[in-house]
């Protein structure tokens, strides 16, 4: 991937973006007296209730500083030594970790190439392979994305066949949701419809990318999975010692479903987006656009032109296909000049 | 350890205060626009070069989320897989991390008695053994935290001593300085002259301890040992997304030398505390006041009764010592109605 | 893969076989008072200085127990804790070292796909991507495997340039040489022509498929890797303390060339197989017949009653692929009544 | 620990001495014909049921190389991440493994005094503590050895009385058995009156200095520990693929209690040492004569002497403290003139 110079508002990445009012506000409004640290105080208590009125009574949540913590934690407390986890090719977990999963947890990932990064029932079963055969790692997790890294969206009858097709052969169904609540948004369900009502057994829910100043949740829906996961969490470099302000962001963002707001606005933007420049010619929009994302491919010297100007990442050096993130706080004001400036660099720089 | 139940401000740890205002401030402050992730922004930038200042031209600074990240990151970045760190038995390397300096770094610790949580020259260097002899883990680095554990802090003689030996031995000084600002403050000098100076290789620079959100440094001195760690942050789950917040946190601490203020304040406390209770009968002061915590041991039905209104901790259930600390944002008034109540208690519950 | 039930003189694998009686002569002579332990005696001195001979005066050897420990040692030595190896899909230390360079070395593996088990070049190349990239594992290593485990064989100029492409992005070229005399048998070259002569920098040299009880040497020809790997062979579980009795195994083994004698009878049995069956109708040879294997496709209910009078693997049982294995004692006979077998399942199981 | 240069036949250790004919006559008789690779084979099969007849019918066994591994894969088997192990300071798991269970096996060592290399149920019972802190890593096995570092040998009371201190507080015993041969034979009593029948949960069972070429068993009695324990051996690069080779070892060893004779002797010819140079002026026996070593205190001129002469180890430098090992093939001739050895050093470098 390489990325423009400027660095003004733009279409980088939905963690370019900024903390929302109302989670900066918590954090303020917290800000008073002492509470014992390490999450055992009453700020911490009650968000973590609220993420069970939100996922399901049988859920249980821990809160951690980032994306990779929470899907390495989660991959550390669902394998043993010799499991390992089936996850896309293109997953954030096999190729942006920088190779956490295998040093950090020492799981191998048995990935899988997925369409627009999604995974299909028929591929992971292939996978599942050399079950008991002391020479080949054993399946344990089946890792998706939602959304995925490629901003596609799984539906909830496709959540439920691949958490099926897990507990059949007694696997566990991890969902990396870095941007889950941009996946609720765009499906229009609950959390716990998307989790828990369908068959996940763990989840990261995530904050950063969604107007957090930082923090991301642990999820499990399958308590089994939680057994010894506070330990888990202390020795994985994870527990905040000032837990409330962690903890108080996410209460924010579940109050009024500010997550679904958000989340809403930042597809929105997409969606303009794409429709503003889906039929431009020289460009070809190059996955479906269900979520916050816009993946498309134009001419190498239309995107140098356009770094010049805006931020945004080159998915593909070898495609030159490009990726166009909105976030929380993009506005339709941004969308439209972007919009623009693209129409004027395919004009200048066509295929 | 032990706790008491309530909740008040009171005196279980510098962790349970509150974010200095101005470190909120400082956050909101670049609440603005979009910037490049994982550090790549202008503000992070300017935030290192800051360190560079404080520290020293050829230091190097990397923000990561906590204590022990801070401390497990330096020991990964120091050590080779048969490497080993000298440090005391008192340690929270060794005793409050979960055991993630071996799950995680992989590294062995070799622990000195120590007298009052220091090491001595002596005792380190008898544990430098076995070089040169494949069944023993070789030393590598010789760890201390100033403050100590307990509260005492190294001169800058005794730094200088302990680098001078670690040098010697081909081996690397790192300090634990999760209260690193209160050792400067008692000490009277500034934060280059506790560590380049005189020869630390290493340190992480505690912010959480002392006013901030969360954010801690790990800063090299010794630039030859930071080679790659950016990779190795990135791997141990400590790269910070929207780092900018973490970084202005820390130009709020390093401005008008604000970390010394925080730091001055919490000392004077624990002395005010010190003062107020030393000569009570019933009463010892168990280890030496020198920076925000004051060391106790008073009778178990004395302690049972001062925790029902004030939440500290009691370090050692078999001797009974109890460990008050003071924070950036105890009150001369929390001090003395803490003092009062230790009188009572004392007076209620004799030896 | 599945297996025969029957435990005869088979085609199984070449660690299906016995020990060259040469070998054992060998462990037996030394079986003669007491030497110190754990390679401090001057039998093991000795090998370590012929291994110098034959390999060239600046490698260094490392004996260990099995060939999964010789090359995630190996992994280990070359690797910091966020490099990575580039290696076949195919490769044993992908599929069949049970996780081991993932959760004991820590190690990534970047795979490319081959074609019969070797790495072009081209595809290598690709691998080496996002350098610099903190969100990546760094590329450090190719590997390859020699033979590979699909029987086929590079040849010098193919190691000399992927020797090359390596050193020239700072890589290192690591090969898993199990069957390393198979394949020096049959490029008709010496040991150190295909190691050290074309730029391989660390290599496993395989024994136990060659006619050892046990054992397997890791040998660097790139000194500046193995700086401390005595730690590291201990600490991985690898330091045999009557280190003699595998020295001298190795020492029988490179005395009078006795490894290319056991490895090219088994090349010329695989050969004999091959041109014995490579006809038949129904049976198709599916890799070039190289080593000392085997690769054929064949109906599977051919398969299943062949496999009821001898022992082999079936390799891929989506294809229906078969591995036929010969080793050091499989003799003529052997071949030919196995064959003759082929013969008739095929002909009472055409396709 | 410094040791002679001579390499006769001497008292170093038991791992310096030879392989027992009848073991390397075992090893001869079974090479013959091919045998499936990995242990799946019927000679390995037959000696797994020789060990469930020894050590009671519900235990299970595995071979692996040496005795580091041994050790470290039961630690990797009992123990969840964050799970710790209690063991003597002078344990050779703590100092003689090359740091191995911190960096293979990620566990911490929570070390305890002992006198004469034994735990006492005291001072294990007070390392039980900070259960449920998830700050601290938290206890579940109590590793001892038997016989220990320094020749001594726990009573069967002594290992009831752990094992039942252990199980009350959810932990399980582990038995560093690398000479349990020889405690066996100190105590007069079958394998299983010293392992099931007194509650241990696993042990290892050393081969490698009682007389076998090389080779350990990991002894589950506790199934439940062993639970997937075939990913762990192979994963841990202690899969042998010749198993039957090491396996018929201990064929051999287990056939007509040869591990007893071999035990017997060594234990017998260590009482011999004892008693010929226990009352020599100038020498001290430091610990009890157990098993088939004497320690003892000389002065440092006599220790050079004898070194000369015969190799052993200096235990303690400090000290002054020497190691002399008997083994299974140690004569009355070789005691009789180290005695005497010993007795013209003394005489000749009085204290």
């Amino acid at each position: 991937m390489s990325v423009g110079v400027s660095s003004a508002r733009g279409f980088a990445s939905d963690n370019s973006a900024t903390i929302h009012p109302d989670v900066l506000a918590a954090v303020a409004s917290v800000n008073v007296g002492h509470v014992f640290g390490y999450g055992h105080d009453e700020i911490t208590r009650r968000v973590e209730r609220l993420f069970a009125e939100r996922f399901g009574a049988g859920s249980s949540t821990f809160f951690v500083f980032n994306g990779t913590a929470a899907n390495v934690l989660a991959l550390r407390a669902a394998c043993r030594p010799w499991e390992a986890a089936i996850c896309a090719q293109t997953a954030h977990l096999n190729v942006d970790e920088g190779g956490a999963p295998e040093a950090i947890a020492g799981v191998k990932l048995l990935t899988v190439l997925g369409a627009d990064g999604k995974l299909s029932v028929e591929e992971v079963e292939r996978r599942i392979e050399r079950v008991g055969d002391e020479h080949a790692v054993q399946p344990r997790v089946v890792s998706i994305s939602q959304c995925t890294e490629l901003g596609t969206v799984y539906t909830l009858d496709e959540l439920g066949e691949l958490a099926e097709l897990a507990h059949r052969h007694e696997l566990v169904l991890h969902v990396d949701g870095a941007r889950l609540a941009n996946a609720a948004a765009a499906l229009g369900c609950g959390l716990r419809e998307l989790s828990a009502d369908v068959g996940v057994d763990v989840l990261s829910f995530g904050g950063t990318k969604n107007g957090l100043l930082g923090g991301e949740a642990v999820v499990f829906l399958n308590s089994s999975l939680s057994e010894g996961f506070e330990y888990l969490r202390k020795q994985s470099l994870q527990l905040a010692s000032k837990m409330r302000f962690i903890a108080v962001q996410f209460e924010a963002l579940l109050t009024d479903e500010l997550w679904r707001r958000c989340a809403e606005h930042a597809n929105a933007m997409a969606a303009r987006l794409g429709a503003a420049v889906g039929e431009l010619p020289g460009l070809t929009i190059t996955r479906p656009v269900q979520s916050n994302a816009v993946f498309a491919r134009i001419p190498a010297a239309a995107t140098r032109a356009l770094q010049e100007r805006f931020p945004f990442y080159v998915w593909d050096e070898s495609t030159g296909e490009v990726r166009w993130m909105c976030s929380w706080d993009t506005t339709e004001e941004d969308v439209d000049s972007f919009a623009a400036a693209v129409r004027e660099s395919l004009a200048l720089h066509p295929a």
